[in-house]
């Protein structure tokens, strides 16, 4: 068995040997430079993680590892165009380092070379393999519709959100651990159990994200607090104020969100507020919660000896708890 | 053994049946559009081709060849975003007719079909299959990148522009024939010779491209002649023309490249008169001539039947007169 940093040294020594450096220049330079921006490799540890819960030749699915994390940043990448996003990671964007045809084109090599590595895996394998990550990554680009779709759709749900989000990053989560069980030559049921163990991690982890931005302790978060109440982004957070708010509440809820007011700060007070009024942080706790109690059911489905699962039950109750 | 007509209504059927009829609809209606304009699916058809050299099943490689036509029409999604296009197939580019950011997604969602198809094939194949399309999707993107270069570049070589163009067109040609070849149970000698009998035909075919939007006939091409002198893009023609010219006709040239001259007809007919006078037509037939016959040479030596190569002479020969 593996711990948490020996899995990531993997990654680390995997991402270094990158084919990156290569010609056109123009064209690997953005690679390189998202590579190197780094971010928590949260996909590729959970991905080996549940490989080693069956299988001690992690090694195997290393690249697809790899694979599944390079896909993640790719989708990054164009997003950060749909979205007209200047910073990332606090570095700033391919589209305004270089420019937007050049961050277009590599992000369509990373998508390729996402594919390359991911299908760098046992012959015996590959088409469960192809099967799950085809699947995953048209669900992702799906989620991403919706959610430019919702910044301009005035009646969006909190059902409409969830599934939302499930698509944009949950299936991605699910699809890493089933991947890596398949590949440590998990039991069908068994694999099943991690992807949705994955759903579950990964509904928790962007409403958690949602809530951070909100409620967050600006020193962990490293971003400034209330960037989606400034933004009027459609979190759950506002959507569920929406729906349980009484008539003057929701009045006054609408009037912060249409009013062109530059005083973003007192928008930001205001809305928090009335988020906690309404309760609106237990709320997201418990939802927030219930996702976890999911996910610790599922891990304890997986057949294998308990000792085999600590280290990814330890990862999941350290992003119970994190606060960045 | 099929004719090409059978072989096209193959791909037709499977077209029809692209699963398209999705949601979002914002996502999966671009896709719909590009799939409907049409072109003339000679990539598919040359998959379906090759594996019909060695067998008579090519029901199996008709989901492949479907999802190299989605590749091929990944690319030109994309790319008419990088060029500013407004017209593909005399109608409107995706950019235009909605927007970039769907124009960027639904592209995204085709490269992801486009795997789709092409790993829905015999499983004994496919570790071979997708080695060879990852690798040809991603030389695809680096042409792109070397033809985004050349615009600002001032010293393109003719060297630099062939070896732009096999990336860029020719190895997608190559890979449809190859694997077709693969999934039809070709030896690995046979599915070489067929790669590069695809290799010259894409050469061939893109020299012809850059002949007749100078010298086509504007009746059968469909497109104004000299469209490429007008907006001065850098083709063989060009380059060849500017590296044999003597110094007073390089002079011209250059000049005609560099002022911004309003009457573009005039501009257009002084530099034909210079191509004319430097034989260029003669030099670029000659250099498709040797491509056709190299092409030639790569399917004498499969070691197949002769009538069983019949089909995929016809098209040869067919491309090799085209004039649109």
């Amino acid at each position: 068995m593996y711990s948490l940093e020996e899995l990531r040294h993997f990654i680390k020594q995997a991402a270094r040997d990158l084919e990156v450096a290569r010609e056109p220049r123009e064209l690997y330079q953005p690679i390189q430079y998202v590579f190197q921006t780094g971010g928590k490799r949260l996909r590729p540890v959970l991905s080996l993680m549940a490989c080693n819960l069956f299988n001690d030749q992690v090694e195997q699915a290393v690249m697809p590892a790899l694979g599944l994390e390079v896909f993640h940043n790719f989708t990054l990448l164009h997003d950060d165009i749909m979205d007209g996003a200047s910073l990332r990671r606090n570095q700033a964007t391919v589209h305004k380092k270089w420019d937007q045809n050049i961050a277009i084109l590599s992000g369509d090599v990373m998508a390729i070379m996402a594919y390359e590595y991911i299908t760098n895996c046992p012959a015996d394998v590959l088409p469960d393999v192809i099967k799950i990550f085809n699947i995953t990554a048209r669900s992702v680009c799906e989620g991403q519709q919706y959610d430019m779709n919702f910044e301009k759709q005035i009646d969006v749900s909190a059902e409409d959100y969830l599934r939302m989000i499930k698509k944009k990053t949950s299936v991605l989560l699910a699809a890493c651990l089933q991947i890596g069980a398949v590949i440590g030559g998990a039991s069908r049921p068994d694999a099943e159990q991690l992807y949705d163990l994955g759903l579950s991690l990964g509904m928790a982890f962007q409403l958690q994200d949602d809530m951070l931005d909100s409620f967050g302790n600006p020193a962990l978060f490293g971003k400034e607090i209330g960037g989606d109440i400034k933004s009027n982004k459609k979190t759950w957070l506002l959507i569920k104020a929406l729906e349980i708010a009484n008539q003057g509440e929701r009045k006054e809820l609408v009037n912060l969100l249409t009013n062109k007011n530059r005083d973003e700060k007192g928008k930001v007070d205001k809305v928090l507020s009335i988020y906690n009024k309404l309760g609106i942080k237990e709320l997201a706790e418990k939802l927030v919660q219930s996702y976890f109690n999911k996910a610790r059911k599922n891990l304890n489905n997986v057949r294998v000896p308990n000792e085999r699962k600590s280290v990814l039950q330890n990862l999941t109750n350290s992003l119970m708890n994190r606060e960045k």
